[in-house]
């Protein structure tokens, strides 16, 4: 199809009115066709309207309604076909390889989506039937049920431009709630927004929703954003992105006259810890696949390992090497905008400006017109320690090792770590001790631990946490990835002593809807 | 015992050197003893060093030992036998048997948590185990349980001294959910307070338990509880009162370097719905039971009925007669406190001096020195939805009925209502297409809904819901009464291939804790 250059409100194509967005591809710095003209406050009114027209009935379509709809999205991503991978390669710079992978995993997280709504955990239903007789005041009958907040409005992330994008894990677990979303599309790959919200527009005329299900629009700066997030009719956030925009965006919520949960995934630097035993063993397969990790889609992940901590001596020294040696040998990739290339130069800049920061190496340049040159850099603890700078983020293929004196020192650079999305541990047998040490204040930092993994690839499924304490995210409370994130968007209601005929069917006698249901606190067989 | 007047800081009684408290009994106006100097800086900082430091051990206590330490909370409070009732009543003016109750059902509380605790559903243990051939990555075991945020700071309730203060269900909830507590007591019942404390401080002495598992701290003015929910170790906090102290509190957390989530309950007005064919049929048997739920604790209650809607006609003329003759026979319950009672007064007298609001009854004023007088108001629909100060609560026995022309125009009132804690339908076979009609709008109002009962009375149970959108509470998602108050506790971790030594027994192979489990998505028998 032909890029239109428009946003998507509900079933229509619009075009704004306020200042034109251009996409550029980052391997070549030449700007791509079409453009895409912003929206403005017009637009985020007529979205927000439809979006608000389209709740009551969305947030009642039946199980297996709604999961069809997620199946929809995901087999109309499909069917884009080869366009939607060059579209993202030309405007991410991102190999394609990555990107079909990607296509694979949100399509795949929307069908998750489909399965978790299917089977109905998410409703938590729980009862507790009428005890008239009981002394000294008779209980009424009472039962619950979860339903969507509202409409919900979703930030494009720029680092997964399919995944957490336009139909990403915020937009597949907000619809799965029952929940309208309105995208606000990343400035960065608007054609690939656009493919993909075309694909969600048709999925929504094809399974007879109302149209308010869904609507993307454009707009450069922050004033769409802040505007969408201050519209009283959005009831929750999304956003994937940096601390500075989370955070503003968490301060417009809370200024609303009804505030409203944001969830900003923002930022983490993912200690990894080599313990002594396992860097003896195994430096050097470590140091390989550290220097893999890192420089996965030139580490613009949120999981990137952006930190190593590890006791001082002859092994650390041999770690260190290697991985500098990979790390010079490592060819650069192309970073996903000129913006984001920028802002990692600096964040480099000012490792090697640091005088208690030392270069260990570079990656090589190469040939695009935004390259990662992957960086390696060695500090002290007691440095780290008196330099909070050293905690942030600089996002791309960058780390920093921490050499410490002993597992005491270790664990006070723990103990000093903001909110993570991830801890690795580098561990074998004889290490144990030292790990059960260190968990307790791991658990306290992160919302996930990975034994002799790497933190690099999230897998989408029942027990993941991508979250953690702030400023990894928002609301430590919650995940981002994975079926859990459907709570994200849901409230609880009580009903009590409704008769059968009013009561929502999910909660009826004789459970009609087949879900797993908590009787007098008692999960029902 | 002797009251002592003073601040419980882990095992240790303390005293402040800031402003004294002292209790006001305020039937009689009479001033109590002992004095409670309050706490400071200083206070606060010991008591979240405590916490801090009992949080490690706490947090990981096995279900069946943090089980009967709440089941010895509830013992030991029993133990202070009629002291406490006798004390309480002094302080709150509240009568006897209601402190029983509340006695009781504080206690009830403490123990389903308990049960709660045991039964283990609250560490959400989800299970997705390794595909080690899956194509084309493999799946690492990836294992999630809940653990608890970290120390809570819990605001006593005035109007629930008992059951919403120093061990009440915030408390009862956050120890459960693994957070040691530092409660700020309320100034208008200290004594009441101290003997609960004190009940608390030596459940953690009998349990064993590191002493920072709680704390009671005093202090007029908002100094000490702005710097506890300053302190970086707290973690969350849980509060019940004004909407003004609730917001001020949710802005400092919002403002910490780390924000914290608050669960506020703040304010509602419960709007009841007199449906037509109801109306007709019983119009005086409601008004008898209205106005009994109306008087209940000198509507010193959250879900005080504060706001009626019905269709006018003469069955709602009836209505409001019936109700007035019941609310002018009224004799007058002494209020909470002397602040309570003046703004009562006032928010009266704004309905009063409204010349748009017309007085149907005042109550009788008796003998105490802080009488609530009942009062009925009407107004027009019309009247009500163009002036937003109608919907203010007044803290007392007062209620506002409003006068629909039909039943679009009540849905109209329905859609401009604020956020409540719940909403009740006085409906009969006939109404339920107007109930139907109403029933959407309600659930996106009220985190509970009634037919044909009365919202003061909450059951503690697993299906309830005492929450629901802002102002009525800070946070929609949760509610403070009932099992499900746990999980503003908690936050998941995920781990993923740690080896069985280093996984938290209840995630370990063959689940040695037996609790629930989600695996591959499923929930397993």
């Amino acid at each position: 199809m032909t890029l239109e250059g428009k946003m998507l409100i509900g079933q229509k194509a619009v075009s704004g009115s306020s200042q034109p967005i251009h996409a550029v591809n980052p391997a070549t710095g030449e700007t791509l066709e079409p453009t895409y003209a912003g929206g403005g406050k017009a637009e985020v009114e007529r979205a927000c309207e439809l979006a608000e027209a389209a709740f009551g009935s969305y947030r009642e379509t039946s199980l297996e309604e709604r999961a069809t709809f997620l199946e929809t999205v995901a087999s109309e991503i499909e069917a884009i076909g080869d366009e939607l991978i060059e579209r993202a390669i030309a405007e991410t710079g991102l190999p394609r390889a990555r990107l079909e992978g990607e296509r694979g995993r949100t399509c795949g997280q929307l069908r998750l989506f489909a399965a978790v709504v299917r089977a109905g955990e998410w409703l938590d239903v729980r009862l507790d039937p009428a005890l008239p007789e009981r002394q000294p005041m008779p209980r009424a009958d009472l039962r619950q049920r979860h339903i969507g907040l509202g409409p919900v409005a979703v930030f494009g992330a720029s680092n997964f431009p399919l995944a957490f994008s336009v139909a990403g894990g915020d937009t597949a677990s907000a619809l799965a709630a029952g929940c309208p979303v309105i995208v606000k599309g990343h400035s960065a790959h608007p054609g690939t927004s656009e493919l993909v919200g075309r694909a969600v527009q048709r999925a929504v005329d094809k399974s007879g929703l109302p149209e308010g299900v869904f609507s993307l629009l454009f707009g450069s700066g922050s004033e769409i954003g802040q505007a969408l997030v201050a519209d009283p009719r959005i009831q929750a956030v999304g956003f994937t992105g940096s601390r500075g925009g989370g955070t503003a965006l968490m301060k417009t919520a809370q200024s609303r006259p009804q505030p409203i949960p944001v969830y900003a995934e923002m930022s983490s630097i993912n200690p990894v810890f080599l313990l002594p035993e396992a860097l003896r063993a195994r430096g050097a397969q470590i140091a390989e696949g550290f220097v893999a990790s890192l420089n996965m889609g030139a580490g613009q992940f949120c999981t990137n390992p952006g930190l190593v901590i590890a006791v001082k001596g002859p092994e650390l020294d041999a770690f260190v090497e290697a991985a500098g040696d990979a790390v010079k040998q490592s060819g650069a990739q192309t970073m996903l905008t000129p913006g984001i290339h920028t802002a990692y130069e600096q964040g480099v800049g000012r490792l090697v400006s640091n005088s208690k920061v030392r270069e260990v190496a570079r990656g090589q340049a190469g040939e695009s017109a935004h390259p990662c040159l992957a960086g390696l850099f060695v500090t002290a603890a007691q440095d780290f320690l008196a330099d909070t700078e050293l905690q942030e983020e600089v996002f791309g293929s960058t780390s920093l090792v921490i050499e410490c004196t002993d597992l005491e020192e270790v664990k006070r650079v723990t103990g000093q770590l903001e909110g993570q999305l991830t801890a690795t541990l580098q561990m074998d047998d004889g290490d144990l001790d030292a790990a059960k040490q260190l968990l307790p204040i791991l658990e306290r930092k992160a919302g996930r631990i990975l034994a002799n993994g790497w933190p690099t690839g999230v897998e989408v499924c029942h027990a993941m946490v991508h979250g953690g304490p702030y400023p990894a995210t928002s609301d430590s409370r919650t995940t981002s990835v994975g079926s859990a994130a459907i709570f994200r968007f849901l409230r609880p209601v009580c009903y009590q002593a409704l008769p059968q005929e009013l009561l929502p069917e999910p909660l009826r006698d004789g459970n009609p809807w087949g879900v797993s249901r908590l009787v007098d606190g008692k999960r029902e067989a």
